[in-house]
């Protein structure tokens, strides 16, 4: 290993077009930017005039043999995520890969099986981690402080997207092309969150609507009902399609309730516990007492720079992944699941998952899909900016 | 008609013994109390102390036939409302019956035509339909202010109920005493609002979870997932066994967003129709132009008494009925598909439902009731006054 990991990027579109700038830069400590890997002539050109220094391929299979990088970060459609990570580690590269580590979970748990067998740094880009609000109510969670956790509640419909961006890639929004729509696209974040603050379900029961806003092949609304071991349930709310959106996580638990929302975690603890209020008040419905407070972070989070500054500090000096890859079949265990779910009627499928049934029902999806679809292309939208709208919106 | 109502009041336990003694006060113009029945001699003991110059009957059908009066309010255990409200219609006798109308759909469905049959006035204790708040909201979304209902969420977890208030009547939280938990005694309240705010339903599906939180027969947790004729979708989670519990309504349309909460309506109102910027806009994300404006109530909503004051109004002078039997189909026809659903392995049912279907399995659930639970008797809970538990709460 150089003292500087030389980094790839493997596709350059909206995503990784912002990744590889962002490297490019050099205020990644450890990192630079040796090469970019796109199929498109027009990225590619874009690379040439914008990423002075980075070799260009477009054969994702050279790239990798090339010798010529530690490390990739893949930002190509979802799809190919897992196939491409396994390459790259076989060949002894680390991998950051773009979220969600595949569109199958079968598949993703061959990456992280292979990433355990290679002993390669293999990370996901699971930016919202860096949030201290999360941070700060998981803590409170580990801590006991908010008992044992009865219900969660997350409204998140600040996804909001045009029909003008599902026409900018045109492996958008089709199940042979993305592979899935909200659930897989937007959503991880959020199911990513709600695993790590709350912990994985037991079953997940799913209604997922088709193109009820847009012009796509995929679901563009989803609600999920989740059941845990200890008797708790969820509800999980989103879609692409509303405006202004909400982003509500609510959390409650034995000794009180998490709301995080506009920016704030607010938290009522109670000072003794309900449970045992429960069943010895001689009260109907009895106040409780308990201590309200209200938090903000001071300092933005970190978002995308932390985790590839993450991902560079595990490499160089064994930093712990705050998103290793692993985690990134917790997310996907959910979207498979309520597709599953979906597809069987919104019948509940209790984890973990017959992921062959999974594939069967998603082969069917994949090949009566137009793949690409008919669209306008606006591929020059790309930016090679972090957008606004990756980051968390409250 | 005499210029004053004579009104009786059946069944002064916790709910109609604060009737009775508001009515005897003398502050619902029009109207006074004439008598009171019951069936426990403990509660026609207080109402001799309590309610002077009432007549008391053990006998129901005593009461209604005894000619001394001209309304009943119904305030019994919920399986007896529309029995008893046919007899006293029929007997020419207006008619407030508490909420839920009936248990089971079909039966309150022949109180209704008997209301229609008889002419009588036939009202159901909605009394939180006179909170400005929801009356507010109403009219936004009836004057089209939102536009187009995509979805609506409200989260009522605010019952909170202890293992005391199940034992202070042994009829409670049984099937065959009572007929239903949260969904039956408790957000029958939100239930109709929320049909009253955004329309009926075309299908519910639902999740029902019984003795979650406390020794009872009943469902004290449930969750309803709810479709429109327009494809917009819905969300209602209510418990009785969380503390501090949330009461938040949020309504999306192609207008923008209301979210009612914390005793205030806030509104989001788009300038233009989301819609046309879905389908035109050249970003991905855009910001669309909105007025936010916040509204609360300068006065306390009438409640209980308002319901009252209309009642009489109506009987006396024709005034509208603000909550109408009629209206209280609709509740009913949520929370009676919502627990068929449950029964159903939490499968779909379509509006209109099958009301014999419910029937039969609510037939079931009965003969295997406990009927009256072996619970401590904590009737002398008898205050005779309206309780903050049964207001709107935020």
């Amino acid at each position: 290993m150089n003292s500087s990991i030389r980094a790839a990027v493997i596709g350059i579109g909206n995503m990784g077009s912002a990744h590889a700038r962002f490297i490019h830069s050099g205020v990644i400590e450890g990192m630079h930017l040796t090469a970019v890997c796109d199929l498109l002539p027009e990225r590619l050109a874009w690379a040439e005039r914008e990423l002075p220094g980075a070799r260009r391929f477009s054969d994702v299979h050279s790239l990798i043999a090339s010798g010529e990088v530690d490390a990739v970060i893949i930002a190509v459609p979802h799809p190919m995520h897992s196939l491409i990570a396994m390459e790259a580690m076989r060949a002894g590269l680390h991998v950051l890969c773009e979220k969600p580590l595949d569109i199958r979970l079968s598949l993703a748990k061959k990456a992280v099986q292979v990433g355990r067998e290679t002993g390669k740094t293999f990370a996901v880009m699971l930016n919202q981690r860096t949030n201290p609000i999360f941070q700060r109510a998981r803590t409170l969670i580990r801590e006991g402080r908010l008992g044992e956790i009865k219900r969660s509640v997350w409204i998140i419909t600040n996804w909001y997207r045009t029909q003008h961006y599902y026409d900018s890639g045109d492996w958008r929004a089709t199940w042979r092309g993305e592979g899935g729509g909200v659930l897989l696209n937007q959503a991880p974040h959020n199911l990513d969150l709600w695993q790590w603050i709350c912990g994985m379900p037991t079953e997940v029961t799913a209604r997922c609507d088709t193109a009820v806003y847009h012009h796509v092949e995929v679901e563009d609304d989803a609600t999920l009902l989740t059941r845990y071991a200890n008797g708790a349930t969820g509800c999980f709310i989103t879609s692409t399609g509303e405006y202004p959106g909400t982003n509500r996580l609510e959390i409650s638990g034995t000794r009180g309730k998490l709301v995080l929302e506009d920016g704030r975690l607010k938290s009522w603890l109670l000072k003794e516990d309900e449970k045992v209020v429960r069943f010895s008040s001689t009260q109907s419905s009895p106040e409780i007492p308990l201590d309200y407070a209200e938090w903000a972070p001071e300092e933005a989070p970190a978002a995308h720079a932390g985790i590839l500054r993450n991902f560079a500090n595990a490499i160089l000096h064994g930093e712990p992944l705050l998103s290793p890859a692993q985690d990134g079949l917790n997310e996907l265990t959910r979207s498979n699941a309520a597709y599953l779910s979906a597809w069987q009627g919104s019948t509940p499928v209790r984890l973990p998952m017959d992921e062959s049934a999974f594939d069967r029902l998603l082969d069917d999806r994949q090949a009566a899909s137009a793949g690409v679809r008919d669209a306008r292309r606006a591929e020059n939208e790309i930016s090679g900016q972090y957008s606004d709208r990756w980051q968390v919106k409250w």
